[in-house]
């Protein structure tokens, strides 16, 4: 069952190590079947050296139930679900604790558009969320993750699409895209910019955003509806 | 003899290049037989890519003296020792030079817990031992090291199961757990948040800790009584 | 056609993941036939480990227009053909995001001749441009890109074969050279002395530029009309 | 001639890219035949992936005359004999330059004497050269290079042996040995401790000095005369 999507759920978690995004098992991949309404995602703890395709786990959008799978899936997997059930254009969800981008959520700061490879992927700045609230933390920690990531897009009026990933204040990074692969893209970018801001900001104090002209051609060029980078 | 912990031993001492905690041979791992009052240990100065199961030195835990192995063992077998005859509930140690922990240390500052990569295994900050006297290094520097580290967490009330690692002032990091395997897993969650903190910092200047309803809640899922987290 | 100048350009876009210069394929590497009137460049958006020779993209330099290759050419290329056409001595032309130039090029700072590593291929300091004008942006981006670094080197009286790259504000490096490996020495260098300064000035607030003789000296011995550096 | 010499040479040269101290060509080691008066050294500007027994040079201590090879000498021979003649003791040296000791070199500061790391290898801060002066650098700049960093050491009452590598002001480090494979050891951890006091100090501001009887104690377990580091 969803054995073709449990293959791209596999290897965007095997990229996880390939890009230096994880370290032990702290990171987890899944993809979404809209149309039977069940995600697949990372088994709990398990080393990606030994990772097999029928590790993965199928769960119910809906209710969190495993459908398949003899493992435990990932401890992150009600975050997972909450942003599918908000967010019906995402296909893929990532989280990691990549380093630079885990160092800006630990500050509880925003990595803010500095440059053009900041704008090729991610259409303003990247917001971190507010603190999560005691009882939030006490009761459904990872849905209510998941609800706090939706808030903070949602206050700054943000189409997910546009800004493909948020870091969790104190925790570290999401990323998100229409696919496993393209969720693992964006994960990649947001920690290479979250590694550039780290050090911009120590060149250059009071940094504005740039400039507003550069960040539209720039993210046009390759994510508008007139797109022309690569071959297409 | 021993020759399970000693293949446990090795394969923890070969960990440490490959999480990158090493240069040259600054760095060993030890385990203990409780029941028979022995501990484990790497040789001191034999390079990683020459070491064998049987260059690991069997050390008996009271008086240090060597039972067997034909090599010297670690120049910091007094330290291990002083830490097993303290502490019933540790049963692996690892000492590194590991390059962000040992930036701390050469601080004298402890590392505070800011975020959930620290708090999945640090159950509050990493302390700093106080410098130590000038007779304490010129007679017994070893086991003397591992003393001011016993005391450091005694004097913070702190649980060695709870929070798996020190800093010596102006020296380099101990970790610890229940087992070799275990030692060297603190070793590396310590180098990583090492690397995040000294950042952090950079980003947010009085940054307080992780709020406490978080640090338990990350704490918890993985070493409380009811830890869920992997797949157990 | 140009086959011989195609596996130059495969052998130098290759370089760029060798020398951890690119993420993904943000980088592009082309080098020139003056006599033809041709440039050879990479295809925009192709994964460096697919890449082959017939890849390779042949573009007429003055018109812009494909004239080999069923792939689309970097979109970089007009910026390409726009120092090409300015500079006649330059013979490979090579735009990354690498890390460390970059994070000088968000700052918008030149990166100042701090050392002999510097020196030693860049006669005095790594300019920067001025920001781009909205209708440079909104009309010919890459083309006008091309002519902003123009403008940049020459309001400064320099040479392009002195100091063989720029940054572009907000956005990254430039580097060239007589033909597309020396191009790609020049980023290298260039995201090594970046490494470099960024640090340099943490440790030393106002550092003045390194003195006019060792610049000099270091120049000339590698570059000058009596170099004497290498087997030559 | 001097076959088994060239062979240690050769072998110490390719370790520098192994340790990530070199990028291109910027590395070079030699070693000393004290009774023939004769050093080896790499070649200028030859690749170390390429790099043969062969290749290396012998050169006449006392003139500087090549008398076996037939590559060209290191651009830094002459500062290499400046050393072999002032300090008999010294057997092989390396100049790199590897980032973090090129970066102290570069803003002209001493490395403090930090940690138990530095105190192991280093006894006391690793001191940087003056700025040498127009006419040392318009003439003889290698042997006067040499003669900066001579100047150095003497003026502070180092001798060569305890405090095994410099800093040379503006450009980078020197380090040496017994041999040339301790020479390469002596560069592997100078640059060790210039990352850790880099980032030390931005943990602590005016962070005195290691405290004498710990820089005693590592420094003489290590290198004293009753030293019991190691197999030994």
């Amino acid at each position: 069952m969803l054995e073709e999507l449990k293959q791209q759920v596999l290897e965007a978690n095997l990229d996880l190590p390939r890009y230096h995004l994880v370290t032990f098992t702290w990171g987890n991949v899944s993809a979404v079947d809209r149309e039977r309404g069940l995600l697949v995602i990372k088994p709990s703890g398990v080393s990606y050296d030994k990772m097999q395709r029928d590790d993965m786990v199928v769960v119910e959008l809906e209710s969190g139930k495993v459908i398949e799978g003899d493992k435990r899936p990932s401890s992150d997997t009600a975050t997972h679900r909450a942003l599918y059930l908000a967010w019906s254009q995402v296909g893929g969800i990532v989280h990691t604790h990549s380093r630079h981008a885990t160092i800006w959520a630990q500050a509880g700061r925003a990595i803010p558009a500095w440059g053009t490879t900041h704008a090729d992927d991610f259409y303003g700045e990247i917001p971190c969320t507010r603190a999560m609230r005691d009882e939030e933390i006490q009761q459904e920690y990872e849905w209510n993750t998941g609800q706090v990531i939706i808030e903070t897009l949602a206050m700054r009026d943000i189409a997910p699409e546009t800004i493909p990933a948020a870091l969790v204040n104190s925790h570290g990074p999401f990323a998100w895209g229409r696919d496993a692969a393209a969720a693992v893209h964006s994960a990649v970018v947001l920690e290479e910019v979250a590694y550039m801001a780290l050090h911009t900001q120590q060149l250059q104090v009071n940094l504005p955003p740039i400039q507003q002209s550069l960040l539209d051609l720039h993210y046009q060029r390759k994510h508008g509806k007139n797109a022309w980078y690569g071959q297409q």
